[in-house]
């Protein structure tokens, strides 16, 4: 009996598979091949769709699908023509520190890749929401984020220009945001986040490299410095099949 | 032009158009019923497939795949036959406050239905990530989050018997177990939070009454009592389509 006693208390109760009624068949196929999984270990390289159809006794499109979706939550990743298994999700606090900072202590090498550097009038909308005055010059920076050079994620930032007047020529696009605020003598006072899954679009989809459509972790960020006046409003997506998050809660 | 001065900080960058490239025809469509939801407003009703497979001059199919995604985002909702325009996330705050009061706290009436209530020794797994002793007896309540009679998640909790021996005749499944915990004398010290996001399993799927394969937030909590002791282990799915979480972060 696998349940309860085999049960890990981060994996759905019974295997996801319910106890009246019947499943699907691909979801009888992903749960074997889910199994393999966790034999063959992080980067062992799954067999072909051709292989695994013949070995569970299914059409390829059946193994296709089980796969798809073993892909979408994290657990395979593509690797030229084959698949193979993927390692852990990385783990992010969620906290007033940087990407770099969260990203390093994974023993990873945090990048990013600028999209778009560009000035214009502060929207209502960003002014409604941080404090900033509606037309005020603003910067919008765009830039994707690396981790150990596979991209996993793409954030815009949003800043006032009177805050940061030289950002266009100081700022080096590829090193920490928060590295150069400090730089600057602005401190983060705090911050109010939400976070939430929503699907990648198809831009989003070009700028980081994954599947249309797959299920990102989006982070929204309004901040203020120590005195309590607006500093930045960030819009950061994470792919949902590379990252988890984590906080500690005191009662 | 739509874009810097319309753009909304919290919405994709060029409303995910990429810059240069083709989009799919089903993304076109996508945006066009985007702009259409926000003119109906929530509670609106969407024309049929048929009409606005006639409005684009498109395929019954590209249609289907739009609104399946507006659906999955939770923009769209189905009722009964018809699809209508559904509304804002539910708003819940990570902290160790309870489910039930992140619910009121939005104006909507918290649930619970219960699935099983069972009890089993202490699996390794879950020794080891909570600090109770492998065989011990545990409870393992399983409930179905309900939001205004509407089902939103799926909470296993696992804690110790020795702890709330009385748990199986005592307790109310449809009440809050952080109320019965307080009744008992039992305060919250702190918790770990881990946040990610899943797709649904068939089971989970056919328990919550959502499309299977839906993109869920799954809040993984460990929580220990003021005297640093283990209480409790948390494995809670909300459907990624009604829920985003919040928090207030300090520098």
């Amino acid at each position: 009996m696998d349940y309860p006693n085999d049960q890990h208390p981060a994996a759905p109760v019974r295997s996801g598979i319910p106890e009246h009624g019947r499943i699907p068949k691909y979801y009888a196929v992903k749960a074997r091949i889910s199994a393999l999984v966790d034999e063959l270990g992080e980067g062992g390289l799954l067999p072909t769709e051709r292989d695994l159809s013949e070995r569970y006794e299914v059409a390829r499109e059946t193994v296709r699908q089980a796969i798809r979706e073993l892909v979408l939550e994290g657990r395979l990743r593509r690797q030229g023509r084959g698949t193979v298994v993927a390692g852990p999700k990385l783990e992010q606090p969620l906290s007033l520190a940087s990407y770099t900072e969260g990203v390093r202590r994974q023993g990873r090498t945090p990048g990013r890749n600028l999209v778009t550097l560009d000035r214009f009038p502060c929207p209502e909308a960003l002014a409604a929401e941080t404090g900033l005055t509606r037309g005020e010059p603003v910067w919008h920076l765009e830039r994707v984020l690396l981790a150990d050079d596979e991209r996993v994620g793409l954030e815009s930032t949003y800043v006032s220009v009177a805050r940061i007047p030289r950002l266009d020529t100081d700022f080096e696009p590829d090193s920490s945001f928060y590295a150069y605020l400090h730089q600057q003598g602005i401190a983060f006072g705090d911050a109010d986040e939400r976070i939430e899954t929503v699907l990648a679009t198809p831009r989003e989809a070009l700028l980081i490299g994954t599947p249309p459509a797959l299920p990102m972790l989006l982070i929204h960020r309004v901040s203020r410095d120590t005195d309590g006046q607006p500093l930045e409003r960030v819009r950061t997506l994470f792919r949902g099949d590379r990252f988890s998050f984590t906080t500690r809660l005191r009662g």
